[in-house]
């Protein structure tokens, strides 16, 4: 029955129902629909952008890499190397099945945003007409294997087409940054393409792999980590060399934003004990907080902005995970805490001109509790836009519902599309301007906004807001 | 001044007051109304059915046995023996009295869902026509008893009028389950009524009666208990048992869902302790963790679909508790965590194909955090909809608001009606049909869905839904 | 552009956008709009009332003593000493040059319950016509000054234009309620003005000041504090002489509500310890947990309704609450647990006839897990509406769909402002009055409510039912 169906968008999706406030939404839309993309922080790889290499099927682009997709789909019992998930590399025939296994499980998807992007990438990037189901998958393959032949749908004929002004990575403190050097140098590439200095790994002295990490990192910065000075300053020549090439922020995403300082002899004995494999894992979690502050202490000398993703159980499934590797669909949240662990650091940092950070959380109790009460205090706290799990319709509407009444719109991030999912980005941006319009427009009929104010702010939001966060 | 009101049921109760978006409503609701009932897990004693003995007075059938109608009288001041609650029978004066009571009372049930279903009792299953008050209780009293006194007002001929296809009862471990095998030997009757092994107080190894409960556990089994092997040999039997009368599932309720495996020896050593009434608080409770891995386990090999109701204070009030037993009103929710507590559970058998885990929560917050993450993962994770004190309109749709956008629908149970009111199991399920229909006309206004697909989910929803989930 | 824009009062506002439903709100808020004002809990200086003396400038008025103004003013960069907040007084150039940054500002507070209100005292109290600006801020400050002057706008006068029945302070135990003593003996002023029992800093050992406190208590009481008897005794006296002045309630706001009842020898040698400044940090914390305890005993004694307001991580920015004193801008909301909390003093006490307990949070997690439960069970506990960062539109909305489905509208404590911010006391009592008849038409429109029986509930919210549970 649904194998004929047609996929078309709406140009009134996502907007409410009733048709005086859908009026107000459209106005405010319309300001805003055509804007550049800002995208200050995701995961998009460098090389496909320096490479310019044609993108492969349609499953390699549009599934393979994307958690969100293959995790429903592992859910209903699909094995994740049946979607070339997780480095299990298909060839053409497993990639057009894995295709056909998506477009059957289209039911399950439902609801989701997976499902909306993915509409709206169908059919505005590879005019696709068919809804996708066991019947229509061989098509919507080949169609969409056609477009990825072309130059048009090359990646940075793609980054033209998006109009994204500033994509910002994520990438490791010892990369060399290559990629973004071949771009930055590149005269016929116009758009704003910059590292983020992501250092988990080198804060978490718990880790089995913790002296080889060091060894990478003073040989990235060319200074001996053989001792804890060393190490504070090879972090910071990282950051500076980020700095350079265009970076704007650092992130960080441990399973909780508890933070301390410890005296500096402490901090030596440990990172040392570290270094041989000693450290306990009292002293690795004391060290890996206290390392939170010396990078929000960095962040006030070297101006980078500072990003946390707290709040996830990683590798919760661990026969996937060391079969798959990370990042493939089995990290879950948990509850989470910021009034408390966060303290120490806003209380040495939080009123530091021109510190600015970012909390991001998955757990959404903590927005009207903690997050915009701590924004609406200290001048280098903003509340960053839902992530990953509630980077999604109704989710977005909570977020602003519980946000907005106590920090308003000047005290968030502005939108951040956090994704790998190269195509996916200008959908998931409309997303969140159609929900702040919806939003917005809420406001204006209930009469405690003017239309005009909403206006400012909704353009506001994709230009001014974030960036002044981030200051770009 | 509301005394002489009116009582009906409006056909477009719960249906979203917009014009446009109540329409579509209507119309999904039309395809699932009159559908058969699925209940896969309530707590209607089977020994009504089996007897099929005509109900007694309007109180004890709808009042005395049913904790949410008389925990708010008790908050309004009502002592539970008034209304006959928690085993303190009325005579016809008291039955009388008591009803006339709850109808003084029926202001403070509105905005309550005891309220929403009442009314829908009264009026489809009673004919009652005004609105509870002091001046038409004993009318209404006098209308309901005389309708239980006629033959299509007994168990079973409700149970055809209900079209309940599917029941399952909620049983100790150590019934014979006689009733079930009356009713399944029974060629007149039609409908199939199952147990559900619900073995909570034999995990518990912290309960005085512990011992005794080993001895009747063995007894049941004809299995030596006097050992952890006999012990689990039994409690293997008894589900074996369980399953040939028909049963689908074992339903668990404990304070948490912290899981761990400890080793066969420990576990010996537990056992043995806590049948000499030695094991202290910490190892009794490290033993019923690890026995829920057990029930998991032998779930992966009986087929029993495993569901879990945890987060309760039980007996909150000692001194109500003392008095009238447990379940009688005052219980309360607690803050609930599932990610890291069964993550040792789902380590082991989330993947395992066949094996089926429903996890309800009284805890919202859970929903988008922990939930749905982990049913958008684990083949083996259902998320339950909705239960006790949040199975309400309003809490539904944060359920689904919460829930679909990482789950969809077809990694949720299914409704779930959890009753020990026999005569409100119809008004639940419509209202579950209504909100979901009402829940999915706003995706297809909003047009993140399409009307057919809605349709399909909706009646997906009460039919092959619950059949899957339950293994039905 | 938005300099010139107009300052009016919308009469829909904060009613739904639905025709249908708006109508219903419409005719429910009518019947309340002009009740006068009931306010049980709050923060006007009684000497305000007693001395009548004009008011000052409107930045004295509005911003310096108003934290949910100054806070995210704060947030901007906006230093405390610019607005006069925390003890910094203005002069004239000062106090103009602060409302000048306040309106400057303006955009800031979009979306934000502190827009709302000040829309609604600009327009309602002063006659303010145009939005607030850098264009427009002297104007606006010279209209509001020049009111100030007149005697229309002195305490007293205002008191009657708002119509404030019922006006309850919070003082310390120690005070003599002098200010309360001359406004009981004023027959020229005819508003019922009573003291609030706020005991806190004398139920906290692990103060440093606890001593001189003990002393001070003692002073007041005419009772010797010196052990452990005395300091009961002498609370229980301040409590008689504030029931005395009118006082019907004591206000607790703790960190925790974890209550416990330590034996007496117990509690005398920790009151002793203490007063020699020895008590230890967890000696000191349950000392102060089992004195809510003692508190509750007193309250089954004297009849004085008890409400909580835990859940406050003072003093979050240490470097400025040093500088500015405290209630200035950085407490910070923390999470809450009620049910395992309070079920010590709630088993003794939750069943006593006459004993009102009501439980405010700023953790909207515990409104339908925990307080919506325990409210609905305890004959004791009554639900407080939404308090400080919640006490928004739709946070207030969440309220009451998180809340009525298991409390219904009686298990509730009807509004409260809780504010210090005299010229909002009407626009606040006014936007709950909106709202829940919003909230009521809402429940009207789905059918789940007669629209007789919802005007019956709006009026009784803001009549009888504050009245009942605070024992007018």
């Amino acid at each position: 029955m649904t194998s004929t169906a047609s996929l078309t968008l709406h140009p009134d999706r996502l907007f409410p129902p009733d048709p005086g406030v859908r009026e107000i939404a459209r106005r405010l839309y319309a300001a805003v629909r055509d804007l550049p993309i800002i995208s200050p922080h995701g995961h998009v790889p460098p090389q496909w952008l320096a490479d310019d290499t044609p993108f492969g099927d349609p499953t390699s682009l549009l599934i393979s890499p994307d958690h969100y997709v293959f995790r429903l789909l592992h859910a209903e019992g699909v094995p994740l190397e049946a979607v070339g998930a997780g480095g299990s590399p298909l060839d053409e025939a497993g990639a057009r099945q894995a295709w056909r296994i998506f477009c059957e499980h289209w039911r399950d998807f439902r609801g989701t945003p997976v499902r909306y992007w993915m509409e709206s990438e169908l059919v505005d990037i590879f005019g696709v007409t068919e809804r996708p189901s066991a019947e229509s998958a061989d098509r919507i393959y080949d169609q969409i294997a056609e477009r990825l032949a072309s130059p048009e749908f090359r990646p940075r004929a793609l980054m033209d087409r998006f109009d994204i002004q500033f994509l910002a990575t994520t990438d490791d403190p010892a990369d060399d940054l290559r990629h973004h050097e071949r771009l930055a140098s590149d005269p016929s590439f116009t758009h704003r393409v910059v590292p983020t200095f992501r250092p988990d790994r080198y804060l978490e002295p718990a880790r089995a792999d913790f002296p080889d990490l060091m060894a990478a990192l003073g040989k990235a910065a060319d200074i001996d980590t053989g001792a804890y000075a060393g190490y504070l300053a090879a972090l910071a020549d990282r950051r500076r060399y980020f700095k350079e090439h265009g970076a704007v922020s650092s992130d960080h995403s441990h399973t909780d934003v508890v933070t301390l300082s410890l005296d500096g002899a402490e901090a030596e004995r440990i990172y040392a004990a570290a270094l041989r494999g000693e450290a306990s894992e009292a002293e690795a979690t004391a060290f890996r907080r206290h390392m939170l502050v010396e990078m929000a202490r960095m962040a006030t000398e070297d101006g980078l902005v500072m990003t946390l993703h707290p709040g996830v159980y990683r590798d919760h499934d661990t026969s996937s995970s060391r079969r798959f590797g990370p990042d493939t669909g089995n990290d879950i949240p948990v509850a989470m805490e910021f009034t408390r662990g966060l303290q120490p650091l806003l209380d040495r940092f939080g009123d530091v001109e021109g510190f600015h950070l970012v909390l991001f959380t998955i757990d959404e109790t903590v927005y009207s509790r903690e997050l915009a009460p701590l924004a609406g205090w200290y001048p280098a706290v903003y509340v960053g836009v839902p992530w990953w799990f509630i980077d999604a319709p109704e989710a977005i509407r909570r977020f602003r519902g519980a946000v907005t009444e106590t920090a308003g719109f000047y005290r968030t991030s502005g939108f951040i599309d956090d994704t790998r999912a190269f195509c996916s980005i200008p959908a998931r941006h409309d997303m969140s301007r159609r929900l702040d319009s919806a939003y917005l427009a809420q406001l204006v009929a209930e009469h405690r906004l003017g239309e005009d104010e909403a206006l400012e702010t909704v353009v506001d939001l994709v230009t001014s807001i974030p960036k002044q966060v981030f200051k770009l």
